[in-house]
């Protein structure tokens, strides 16, 4: 009997190392990225939010009828659109996570930025692999009415 | 001599079914798919271009500010937005393949829709998952200017 309890103890404690306090999954780890990203975005440092994306030529972003290469094109793109002062306040919601492999998965979302005064809405597909600095995005699709 | 004659040409046999008429790469296997959709689209044939969309409830498309889920939504939008006669003439260029894993792919591309007078242009990303039947479009984000 002791050792019954004593065995049911133990394959708990394991539940609780494998379900509890494991590895995290990849969906909690990229929840951490879109969090970290968005607060970036808040407090006005566009280099934090774009530390996100994958730093390569190869980084693509589709938006409108436009597509744009490479790291340092998006952040000059994201630099022209939103001048000093008119980042304005965004909000992630309506997430859902796909995972297609152990190290790559896409996100839908729903944006909403209030530039005071304009509201911009709109939805994105992020496209993420995972690297050796973490999960990054390696391919945005973002568009609004 | 004549042994290695034979020898020479049984292993340029196997290079050329290795390397020649082996299995079709992913890159290949989507291009014909993109290719199948194309042709079905410029029949007029609605049901044979949605054929390469994956069956399923949780079939994704964005486009605009929205988000369609499921098979037979994507389907209706796709009637609604193209009655009988409005098909016109599509046509896909500009098209990166990226592999992301054994099963797993994603496409950007530009469409123009040549409506005979009106012209829609704009980009788009679709992720194909490989399935039973072959690759099929899990998610779809399409945007125009």
């Amino acid at each position: 009997m002791k050792r019954t309890i004593a065995l049911a103890l133990f394959l708990l404690g394991l539940a609780g190392i494998t379900f509890g306090q494991g590895t995290p999954s990849p969906e909690s780890e990229i929840r951490a990225v879109l969090d970290a990203q968005q607060a970036a975005w808040n407090r006005g440092d566009i280099e934090g939010f774009m530390g996100y994306y994958w730093k390569s030529d190869d980084l693509t972003f589709q938006s409108g009828n436009s597509r744009t290469h490479g790291w340092s094109e998006v952040l000059a793109r994201y630099q022209r659109t939103y001048p000093p002062g008119t980042m304005g306040r965004l909000e992630f919601t309506d997430l859902v996570f796909k995972i297609l492999s152990r190290d790559a998965a896409f996100v839908l979302g729903r944006f909403r930025l209030d530039q005071g005064g304009a509201l911009r809405e709109g939805v994105f597909t992020l496209i993420f692999r995972r690297t050796g600095q973490g999960w990054r995005i390696v391919h945005d699709h973002t568009s609004s009415k």
